[in-house]
């Protein structure tokens, strides 16, 4: 496409903009009257030349999260009709609610010894990622799922799901949702169901990984594609195995890694190769130590939370330390890049199907659109 | 998915409501402190048992509209900065935001006799919708395409347009674009371009409809399926034939109508057979005097204009009449009915796609989901 | 992907070709016993270095076909068993098999004044084009379907058709089907259907038609995709006015045209925008008096069918001339390039969809890979 | 589609075969000088009441071709021209061609103590299945991959393979290709590559398999879905656990074999979800001592290999006893049953994904199509 005679917003007038008369206040209150608002006063606010955020990118620390969900732990029980003792991080910017960003929830969870997360579904999709701790086992649509460390965890939309802890110690991960999408485009529904587990076995394996966790390998009793990822539980072990691999290729001079010391993978469905879920998507990085990535911006948000390992963000310019635990969130088209001091491992999630199902999807890398 | 031991959201308490403690007074202060809320005591609201909208089922008439518009021709001149003459219907439910719904913007657009809006482009989508008048041109990435009483026009994301009216009478028309999904999710960009249009022919047909309005024919020049459609108008000829055909087919017993005396097409993009754009669905429906349609609750919102004939429409249990160019908006999951008095003309455009694409689509009829 | 080290296979020599011993003897020898063959001997003929078809370029002429199958008609009578006055061209490179190309079948049908042919179906998929003549309806389905100079009637895969002249002159038409390809590889059934047309009326439009034919616009009733395209009927008033669009575009200065001078639409399946059977592709050439069409080779096997005007085609280098409704073949790979010495318009099929959904599709434009 | 006053075929008299005359005779002779041929006097073997293949089942033992192989390990050098020591299995019913099924080519290949199969590739698609042995590495695209027992690997068309065996002792393995399909229609193309081996490294595992086999893991610099899987070797240990597991989840009770006793998995490229390649098809079943699986028709022809375990297959009604590395394969529309005495691991691959993708596939469990 062309682009005829284009003009720098900046320096436009309005030309929309008349002197104040009786008749034009007359106008103006008859519109807001007849539930009526004029383009020509808010063009500026509503379609600006490129994403303008009013969420804002920010760092949460591990060391402040933990002891206040610990806390919780201690004040709050868990149980029916608050359902979950997750506290929400919620954006500077998002004025009050608990939103991470406009689409996406992030919360921290934690689950004391012996305790039970009752049963419910939604229509809104979920995971988990551990960032540290065991013993919980969360079970979707009966089939029970080990949480270990480093694992991720799906309870994809309305499917049953309830947590239980089944040792004496207490264990916290964080959740991940697209409740802020879903509560802003009214697209919610919620059940609740059994109060106690419907299944108290604690298996090694998910029946769910059972079937579906062989690379290239898919049941014949399986062949009807999901809309949401048939795999419970994505565990460390492959993430850790695949992340090494690329790393590897790469001091053998082969092709693997996303860019030059940055290894990535995303997490799939294995039925389409597509996303996990339907609105998020999520990815594990591993940098070298010393490492850089490229300055991307992208259409959409994105969180990240550091597994290991020290480094810093460079977020719209401004560069943050970060240590394990750390989250961050990074806001539509504000640019960022990733700096290693040690070998750098991080979980992410995001949007991005959204964006890309809806064809809103757009990356810019190193200043050029990609 | 069975459902084990359902219980009434309605019906339940709150078991993780614990006594104020000035432990609980200091939790909660920490968690503002920290950018953090907790899910337990907003669950209810942030999940409801099924989409609970704030935007409200309202009615704009044709009769209130139109000489605000007229009005706002002889106060606001047209030109760049405001871009157009454009009045959004804003959601009494909504808090004074310029949106029909949470996804959808809705104008009523007026451009003065021999006027020009001038071109830009914008990612967000955009179509127009004639129920009067004539004398209008739209320039759609330098293709003009005239405007005619019952045509659908697109501009899809990031094309270039602007329009002229040609002739000494003024014209009004309405406007349909994603702006609130776009401004809530941080999707959008802008660029002004041409402050004249870049072609002021008046053609009876546009380039691209010469192209593509050939049914079942597609150019060999356009054999890659584009994300939204080429067709840039959907004259109202083919609309009411289409339809007409419908109910004809109906008379002589044959399958045909949506339902009984109800006659409906979907607007497509012929590349693909899918919706026109990747965020908005259009539609149009017609009803035999006397028929009543299903009774039907969606997920996601929906707008209707009549275009001709008398009826009413039944939202959420409330019977209200309508007349010629009015204007209704359906939040998410509110049930709707049309009742025709007269055979009954309208036009629909939703968000569907967006629902559908995210899998978030449910659609109940007569208390059934299908 | 590199080429390492390439060598021309015809300087080749065949280094797995040991003195004939009464041992190596032996050994093909119990080969053959034991229904087995080395592939060491036939790789050169098995698997060539480019396709080499063994069906021939070759041309029928009309006025050659249209006599026989008058003849025909005078002398076998139309019905159950035969089931169609058919006459099928065989590829002369093809050993005596009614086969235009591997793929293809291409027959003339000749159906006498007042005569049925009794109504069946079959998994093959299958068109008929009009190049002169009508008063013929094929019922599909039950749907009757008028036939007339340059439409394209479809009969999809399992779909009940008979045919029934309604005049007193008898008309021909052409067959198009994939029953080598059924054939070959063992896909075909076949059901009787009633011995006379299920609805025996002659309407100007056919219920498909009335439904589907209106640009743009899908019926609400019909929004799951199918198969095979839903349009029984692609009439010539529409394709003429697409191509003499596409001509007029290019005079205009516009895009449109396939290359200089040559206008061309695929018939397609409205409901996705693809080809209008699995296994069949149609198109409608137009060629400018003076244009030439670039020199093209296709993987796969395509006919033509010249519906007016005068040209000649250069079929592997060798130009031929063309006359009203002569038919010829271009197997697979092998060069063509069409010659128009007054507006030149042909009907054309092939099975690409065959190439393209199995991925074997390569196409090369003036020597070039496109 | 209903079935109006169907008649049964058997019982249908032709009714276009009129007396023999003078004037028939020299029609039927004019149809030959013109390369014609009518459908009247050939439907009933063109178009079948359903597929009626000419290729017939047969079973070839594993204890008479491996010694033939051997066989021509001694008298056959293996080298440029023939390019290998492969020898196809020639079903009985198709005339000497070396064709299993009028799509499928299976062989067995031979390669002796320290050979190398020279680089090559071809539009047709390829993968080996090892049966016993091990020591030879086939380099696909410059990526050396391991051959062991039970290991599918894949040579996707158009990548350059040469093999390489670095050991004291012979291997053989079977070939599956669309050869015949490729030859049947024309796709067919061929070049020669590298005489040695581009890579004489023998890693473990290949690149291929360090980036894809990952299960639920996708590279993130591999978003690019390609047409065959990416993934190089299916390795035994990963498909045994697969199978492992789905018979314990039956064992406690829960879905995921594919009926009573039979457990399968398919093998899939990763990006898709779908076959491995667009022509050929790759499934591993495993029945317990005991088993009886449904008896099935499908469109398409099949062969299967015994892996392990002793039991029969029932092949139109007629039983036959199999023993480890014995072939046998299954013609279109032929009604098949396996039968476990023992634990009963078989190999299979097909042409389905023809079948599916041309919207060919039928299929018929117990009587009923499915």
């Amino acid at each position: 496409m062309s682009k005829p005679d284009a003009v720098e917003p900046a320096t436009v007038h309005n030309a929309m903009n008349p002197d104040e008369t009786p008749e034009l206040r007359q106008l103006y209150a008859d519109f807001e009257a007849g539930h009526m608002m004029p383009l020509w006063t808010q063009i500026g606010n509503l379609m600006p030349k490129h994403p303008m955020p009013r969420a804002v990118p920010h760092i949460w620390k591990w060391s402040d999260l933990y002891p206040l969900a610990k806390r919780s732990g201690d004040l709050v029980p868990v149980g029916r009709g608050g359902e979950r003792r997750a506290i929400g991080l919620g954006n500077p910017g998002l004025e009050g609610r608990p939103y991470i960003s406009p689409t996406l929830w992030c919360a921290i969870q934690y689950l004391g010894p012996r305790e039970t997360a009752p049963e419910h579904r939604h229509a809104q999709n979920a995971f988990r990622f551990v960032i540290e701790g065991e013993g919980v086992w969360t079970v979707v649509n009966g089939d029970p799922v080990r949480m270990s460390r480093g694992d991720l965890l799906l309870t994809p939309g309305w499917n049953f799901h309830g947590h239980q802890n089944v040792t004496d110690k207490p264990m916290a991960w964080i959740d991940g949702l697209d409740i802020p999408f879903s509560y802003q485009n009214d697209v919610g529904f919620f059940e609740f169901g059994s109060e106690k587990l419907t299944d108290i076995t604690t298996p090694q394996y998910s029946r769910g990984e059972r079937l579906w966790c062989h690379p290239g390998l898919r049941p014949l009793s399986g062949l009807a594609n999901t809309v949401s990822s048939p795999i419970g539980a994505y565990r460390w072990e492959h993430t850790d195995r695949a992340l090494a691999e690329q790393l590897k290729l790469e001091e053998e001079g082969y092709p693997g890694v996303l860019e030059k010391g940055h290894a990535a993978v995303r997490f799939v469905n294995p039925t389409t190769g597509g996303d996990i879920m339907s609105t998020l998507r999520a990815e594990f990085h591993r940098l070298r130590a010393g490492a850089v990535s490229a300055e991307r911006r992208e259409v959409g948000s994105r969180v990240f939370q550091v597994f290991e390992g020290k480094g810093c963000v460079v977020l719209d310019g401004v560069s943050r330390i970060l240590e394990k635990g750390d989250l961050f969130v990074i806001p539509s088209w504000i640019s960022w890049s990733l700096q290693a001091e040690s070998q750098f491992d991080l979980f992410s999630f995001s949007d991005a199907p959204i964006m890309e199902r809806l064809n809103f999807d757009r990356t810019m890398i190193n200043g050029q659109l990609s």
